[in-house]
């Protein structure tokens, strides 16, 4: 199984009175989002299942990925908000028994992806993956087992290596 | 300063009376090679620097890359054959002194490369990175101190994914 790990594109920043969850994507954001999912629709990358964190900004970038094809099915995950937990996304996960061909892609923030991805890998978090907004980053998943510590990082990719 | 480390193309098969060392890239692995050159050309990638390992294969990818307008200087380096040791080229790599926006790559060999990554970024090597032929992983060395589990991960790609 293929799990694909995307950062939302770049969002307003924080302000007082701004509730984090209802942060938009600008409109530079949005564009080159918008490029990404193009680009990535032209290398030929399709998701079976596409999950987004709850917040806005991730919503808005499923959104993107979604009308540029890369995934007919787009549901919301309340682990891949800011502060969801890997161990309890793995839990739901497991639950899913997924077919061992699917291609997963969750949509949501840093620091939790590119931890999430160190620890499915490395099997512990250490912040030596460079995740940019709008960035990818692929991981084989093994087929039997926990995925903690025995995956494969195949993929990682800032949009500039993109467009 | 950015380290890239960058697969030779699609050689010969091993086979009895050919020297590893003569093995040639194809004429698949020739164009796939120039291909992804030109397309680092186009993302804007350029090395100040670029080392290859003295095997045919490697050298035949660094000219590539040396047409393909991505390096003016190429040189070889022992240390990149399949039995060199990241330490040595360490001890060597210290003694130039490299400016610190120095852009420099390595052409060699699996499962080197990985290894050389993941002892740079993790401090030891899992064989957990897929570095397929052709491909390419971009670290970020610190400014100070030993790169060894200091430096950080920001690209990491097959061919698939650029072309």
């Amino acid at each position: 199984m293929e799990l694909y790990l995307i950062r939302h594109g770049i969002a307003q920043e924080r302000e007082i009175g701004l509730a984090d969850e209802t942060r938009s994507l600008t409109d530079k954001g949005r564009d080159k989002t918008r490029q990404v999912a193009q680009r990535l629709s032209e290398l030929g990358v399709r998701f079976d299942v596409l999950l987004t964190s709850p917040l806005l900004r991730s919503q808005q970038t499923a959104k993107i990925l979604h009308d540029c094809k890369l995934s007919q099915n787009i549901a919301e995950s309340a682990h891949l908000a800011p502060d969801g937990s890997i161990h309890d996304w793995l839990d739901w996960f497991k639950k899913q028994q997924y077919p061992q061909q699917t291609q997963l892609a969750l949509v949501g923030h840093q620091p939790n992806l590119g931890q999430w991805a160190e620890i499915l890998v490395w099997g512990e978090d250490r912040a030596k993956l460079f995740l940019k907004k709008a960035g990818i980053i692929g991981i084989a998943l093994p087929e039997t087992d926990s995925p903690i510590g025995q995956s494969q990082l195949f993929w990682l990719t800032a949009p500039k290596f993109l467009l």
